[in-house]
């Protein structure tokens, strides 16, 4: 994946994103109509995932119901690189997550790669930044209502100390070739991303059941190793669902870019901020003017605004397909549809703020005391 | 270091060993006249080291000196593979270490590498076997007399979640290539090995003052990257001081091998064990017969029980040039010169074995609650 155009790694999305490449190149299966109409069914509210097609590849995933349907259940891991604040685009998979700890009742891994982000050369964040951004980012992950109780917030930095017997039993298992091939690794690499795979693995391995990981697509490489190894360690191959990229506000091209603050809105954006992010950089699909706007109406499929609710902001859908219509039609305009937008987001943002001034009393449950959490300290990895 | 009778590596040592050879090809530094003499005076009843040139290489002693001199201090370092048994090769380099914290009043610091042991491919221990010989190899440790206020024994699966920030910050300053170039990693080389001289160059860097390293030069491959690295994380290069190899019981080639249980005696052997591999393995320097023994003189410079004697049973200078100048003369026959060799060997397991018993009630003072454990358990890695 290294062409100009069309860039995903687990570090970079660069381009217009092909989905169905992506499926070919990193060798994943489309959610067949089968599949999809099985899980619109069990997923209840959060169907609209589904349905439209915002989970578009996946590993696995029929072995998982399966296993679902059998009673020996599975569970969820996602996580977080701490490198600096969260914006929308990074929270959406742990909404989606969270509404499938909803549905299917399960128990939940998020694992904060703080080490990960101290080895990255290319950030070079000093290690007590990296320390400051998995505490924030911590209470935007609390706040989108995990059950703390089903949820372990595993800091590796914390974490790697107490599993170290089954980490290193993962890095026995993995050469450095195999992570030159997955991950393009070089000699000048250090030698602590080169181990790092092994931490990454653990979570999947936290239980004796099929692991679940919803994760945006350019995350895969790390479950292929999984996959290679799981099976020799007594464990399951981890499953997947790969969820589409919310686009940067700048266009449909690549993805919302910390470094590029203008492309994302970021969860502590002011409401004066989002309404100028919106109005001044989300890319339109409208006309030039509100003339030829009224009379050829827009493309809902360019538009940033409207991507934006599909993806994340109106799961109800007859309001969006209300809204789809009046736009290709003419009748709404970029300005009401970027203000609808607008309004959305900072409705989002006042209860996301909200629950995340809550979430600082739960963040010790969900690293320590609550019942998943205690239960994975009191794990003696010795003897697994 | 690869030619066929000659191999040096940190895993093995085959061949006659050339001492000078190696002080050439690891590129460190015989020890000066100027040196040695200092070193004696210092070394009060360890001198002998010195005088019999068991020390014989170093890299920096003389800063170390200095650095003593001027109230800076320095540390010592070393560590023990928990791989299996220890026998009289292994516990050489302990009783050395011992002598120096003895005369200069140092800290000690000895790492445990069971991490790495369990890495070890080739090895291919089980983990419950690098544990159990862990806590057997840590009482032969403290059996041979540390200061329990001024040694801290760091096993890595207990201590590394601990200094984790500290390995972070040394793994970032390593790259692939490094550990390719100095250890011959090659792609089939797990991640795990990959990453572990991030890990054995931690114990270095726990004091900020210079670092010296009593060992086998087989080990001295990690102190090199320790030295390309440690002015850049704020630290002191690694010191070190190397010292010969005790030759295995069956000539003066190779090193004591675990693998082959002839060529070493083990700690636990019993007398008689002890007798009848002195008796029936040991090289000797002398004569056919007793009669060409008388006339002709045996060779002290190549019999085992000689030698012996010499790196680590009879310190005593007038003693052991008695020995050599009756043994020379043909006074002193073989079977008497194995014969003192025996009961020597006897008596020191006796009294190491009644010090092992005594250990039992103070590994946890060595590994958590002595003044210097507990100083390093209560240190904030992350802040260093």
């Amino acid at each position: 994946m290294t062409d100009k155009r069309f860039v995903v790694t687990p570090w970079e999305v660069a381009g217009a994103v092909d989905y169905d490449r992506l499926i070919r190149e990193f060798g994943t299966q489309p959610i067949s109509p089968e599949l999809a109409t099985r899980l619109e069914v069990l997923l209840g509210p959060a169907s609209y995932l589904v349905r439209r097609k915002i989970f578009f590849s996946h590993r696995d995933l029929n072995l998982v119901l399966k296993d679902y349907d059998k009673g020996r259940g599975f569970f969820l891991y996602t996580g977080r690189g701490p490198s600096g604040p969260m914006h929308i685009g990074h929270i959406g998979q742990f909404y989606f997550t969270k509404l499938l700890q909803d549905e299917f009742k399960t128990n939940v891994y998020i694992q904060i790669t703080d080490d990960e982000k101290f080895l990255e050369v290319k950030r070079n964040l000093a290690y007590m930044d990296t320390q400051h951004w998995a505490d924030e980012n911590i209470l935007d992950i609390i706040a989108t209502g995990f059950d703390p109780d089903r949820t372990f917030i595993l800091q590796d930095t914390e974490f790697v100390g107490h599993a170290y017997p089954l980490i290193l039993k993962i890095a026995k298992r993995i050469n450095y070739n195999l992570t030159k091939a997955v991950f393009g690794f070089t000699g000048e690499t250090n030698v602590g991303m080169i181990f790092y795979p092994s931490i990454q693995i653990l979570p999947s391995l936290l239980e004796k059941r099929r692991c679940l990981i919803p994760s945006a697509i350019d995350q895969d490489p790390y479950w292929r190793i999984q996959r290679d190894i799981a099976e020799g360690l007594g464990y399951f191959k981890a499953a997947a669902v790969h969820s589409k990229f919310l686009p940067p506000l700048t266009g449909t091209q690549d993805k919302m870019s910390s470094s590029k603050p203008e492309t994302a809105i970021y969860l502590n954006d002011d409401d004066k901020t989002v309404r100028t992010k919106i109005n001044k950089h989300a890319f339109s699909g409208g006309q030039a003017t509100v003339e030829e706007h009224r009379r050829l109406g827009g493309n809902p499929d360019l538009d940033v605004p409207f991507q934006w609710l599909y993806m994340f902001f109106e799961p109800d859908d007859s309001k969006l397909e209300k809204t789809r219509e009046d736009y290709r039609s003419g009748r709404l305009l970029t300005g009401e549809l970027k203000q609808i937008l607008a309004e959305k987001v900072i409705g989002f943002l006042h209860e996301h703020r909200h629950r995340r001034e809550a979430a600082r009393a739960k963040v010790r449950q969900f690293k320590y005391d609550g019942i998943l959490a205690q239960k994975m300290w009191k794990t003696d990895f010795e003897k697994l």
